[in-house]
């Protein structure tokens, strides 16, 4: 097995960083801020002119007056400071380098020559670099962070790579908000030496990473693509979006990363051979990534509800089945069980709808119990968290609340909300829940927190599950073939 | 015209609420506790058999001992108890009332002739009611708001009527994160007797509601709501899901509001007849609701695309044109004026993408200024709302900020932004902006604010974008027939 680059270049023990100074005005200064601010343990020696120190680190006013050993270089420097700069590298001895700066294949004629240039640099050095024109990577597990977004982030089990540094940095605030974890990211550019292909590869190979989201504007090596895809996907699965499958889309992504775009059908055919999974946008991507790093893989399509609202029931039950998911008829027997449980005027058929109903233990623990427990069932689609913010006005306000107490509930609900985490595992049956309240409510907060994720609306959880399901169909496609040649080695 | 019931039941000066007590066990005291919340200034009188004072208010024993003329009656009380309370409302001259309670119509053959008894009391007194198992109402108008969720909402110009209480009360939290405004929210329940005619009718008049959300599980007067509908959708839009399309969805709502679903054709059918546009789910109906109650309509569907990183606008130039929009690619006149405008490495071409880049004058003010008055575009996609939460950080890590300061930077971005919410109005086309940062951006915050909407994602702004250009193609046809007798008086 032949070393990745990427071995080195996510997890570097040391960084020579070129384009941090004193003063804002440069981005290059609010990208080491980021790195700064990440938690990353390694060693980071900027380079600086003028400067001794560039935000309290010792800096250099060139890389061969460093005189040390370093894995990896960062530049985030002029254009045509570049060529002399990653020559500078080889001639120190280092290997590896992320290139930020931008104007090179995507602008045209001159950045396709200064793009080659580079390259001819790094071959005749042996260098391996991302880049350019893009914004850098995460690892979570190194605490490394050298993009301009300092935002905090929860390390966890989705890889990314994608060809728009916005889709591994901007959105950082949004997955904490699904409660979204990322093991690491990957911000590939023009992908001039290191392409997708490479970080898929990487990726695939890395245990802490469950499920691979991918952004693609186009991709370079299909033939290899699709092997690797098929190694992977075999093992843990991958959700793509690609945004040119049009005229204008096409257009945008080659003044972007200098990509040519693919009619939408050569994707779709490329996908369905990888057993890739197709997101139509990035909720999808990112709403699916989590599922499949996050829950077990259903046996068949049969669901339950159990909701204590109707609408959202409804709602759930109505997308499950446009979703070619299934949601059975309960039993007469499950039923009578149910029904002993739940006020009479809930509904014990699937959806089990308990009502507007405060009963902790029906809701987290009985009733999922009860369900997951039956055969005909293959996981649970459930709304119902209501935690301590929505009742603080409520105790504050009333004279007596029968020794209810804000601690008390909050006490309450989280050691519910944790055993009721432990479902999935216990059942190996996956559950998704929907709550409009996000993480303001302590309950859903916990619930992400212990690993089931809870989405904004009930059609996203739903489509969470439609997701795992298509998945799981994938995944028996290659038990059937298991003597096939690109299966892996599964 | 005929004097609506909901005239009174949303704008009561006075509300007897029977079911609060001053202990949080039952659900009564809950809702209580919400209205008391909500800042409504007209008189609310409790009964109670028992106490004297309810959370503060002076209770009354019975309805009769009250002898005060009063617009509305609450029930949050037990089945058997709501004949008799129903029947004391009617003798004391009280006209108008929301039944919380459930267990009618919705349960089977019991309940059904418990909700007929309702009616023929109702009838007896001339009482017109909301529900039963519904959740109450909203006008923010008055700052009224009798369901259990007490949550912060911001007024607006989105009616809501849904046969789901969780779409106008558990959703508040939602509606605030899409900055979304509500003017009044109805949950019809059972619609025993008022139903979602009467409701369109109602908010059809009503001024401050801007454009009217639908959840919808059965219609029961499908020629009268054609009608209705009709005369709204030819000045104001109408946005509609339905769940009762599947098996599953029409079984969830014979159990959740004693709804008989309608095949999903059928819906499709009188939804185009009605001029009302239908959503998927509830993401689309909130969104695309934002949308029609505060952007102008568009002329034509010829878009720009603003952004300034990549891969977002890459998105969005590729659903546009999925979702039947253009993207027009821009004249080499138009296109030299941006260039002289933007960095080298940027494009000019549409999307105009500025790159990372820090000029907020660039992308706030000067590039909307000329892409909006082109005559050939229609209305503007933006991406690229950086606020000053993505600096804090970076100001307080640096040494020399070359004199930007926290504080400085927020004064300059609350001016330049509050100018820009300035534009759909000055150019009468609509702008959307997508940002991966909620609110706790006060940039997104504050154009949110001022009128704006800010979507969590590039396709949700797009989306948003294509309702309003399939509403612009609902009112043109409605000019096409000026002299059709059910186009109502615009």
């Amino acid at each position: 097995m032949h070393v990745n680059p990427l071995q080195t270049i996510m997890n570097p023990k040391s960084i020579v960083y070129l384009g941090g100074s004193n003063s804002l005005s440069t981005i290059g200064t609010a990208q080491l801020v980021t790195i700064l601010k990440s938690g990353y343990q390694g060693r980071i020696y900027p380079i600086h002119r003028k400067e001794k120190e560039v935000i309290g680190l010792k800096a250099y006013p060139n890389i061969s007056s460093l005189n040390k050993p370093v894995d990896l270089a960062v530049l985030v420097i002029p254009g045509k400071a570049v060529p002399a700069v990653l020559d500078e590298c080889g001639r120190a001895g280092i290997k590896h380098a992320i290139i930020i700066t931008a104007g090179y294949g995507e602008t045209g004629k001159n950045g396709k020559k200064a793009q080659e240039d580079l390259i001819r640099i790094a071959q005749k050095y042996g260098i391996r670099f991302l880049g350019p024109n893009c914004i850098g990577i995460i690892n979570s597990r190194i605490g490394l962070n050298t993009t301009w977004f300092p935002e905090k982030y929860s390390p966890g089990h989705v890889g990314i790579i994608s060809q728009s540094g916005s889709y591994v940095t901007q959105t950082l605030n949004y997955f904490e908000k699904i409660g979204m974890g990322i093991s690491q990211a990957i911000s590939i550019g023009n992908q001039a030496d290191i392409d997708m292909v490479d970080c898929l590869e990487y990726l695939g190979r890395d245990d802490q990473t469950r499920s691979i989201a991918l952004y693609i504007e186009g991709i370079k090596r299909p033939v290899d693509f699709l092997k690797v895809a098929r190694e992977i996907t075999a093992k843990k699965s991958i959700i793509a979006v690609s945004a040119g499958g049009t005229e204008a889309g096409a257009r945008a992504n080659a003044s972007h990363t200098g990509s040519m775009g693919s009619p939408d059908k050569l994707y779709r055919g490329l996908f369905q051979q990888a057993g890739i999974l197709r997101a139509n946008d990035v909720t999808e991507l990112f709403d699916w990534s989590l599922a499949l790093s996050s829950q077990p893989l259903p046996k068949g399509k049969s669901f339950a509800v159990l909701t204590n609202s109707g609408g959202p029931g409804s709602s759930m039950a109505d997308a499950a089945e446009r979703s070619g998911l299934h949601i059975p008829i309960f039993s007469s027997k499950v039923r009578n069980k149910i029904k002993a449980m739940i006020p009479s005027a809930a509904s014990s058929v699937n959806p089990v709808d308990v009502t507007m109903n405060y009963d902790l233990g029906l809701i987290f623990k009985k009733l999922p119990n009860l369900i997951l427990n039956l055969k005909e069932i293959d996981g649970m689609l459930f709304y119902g968290i209501f935690g301590p913010v929505h009742f603080k006005d409520k105790i504050a306000m009333t004279g007596n609340t029968n020794g209810l107490t804000q601690d008390l509930l909050e006490e309450a609900v989280e050691k519910i909300c944790i055993e009721f985490c432990n479902l999935p595992k216990k059942s190996n049956k996956p559950i998704f829940c929907a709550s409009f309240t996000g993480r303001e409510d302590s309950a859903v907060a916990l619930i992400q927190d212990h690993g089931i994720p809870v989405y904004p609306t009930p059609e996203r959880a739903v489509s969470a599950m439609a997701a795992l399901w298509e998945y799981r169909k994938i995944k028996n496609r290659y038990k059937l073939r298991p003597s096939g040649g690109n299966n892996g080695n599964h």
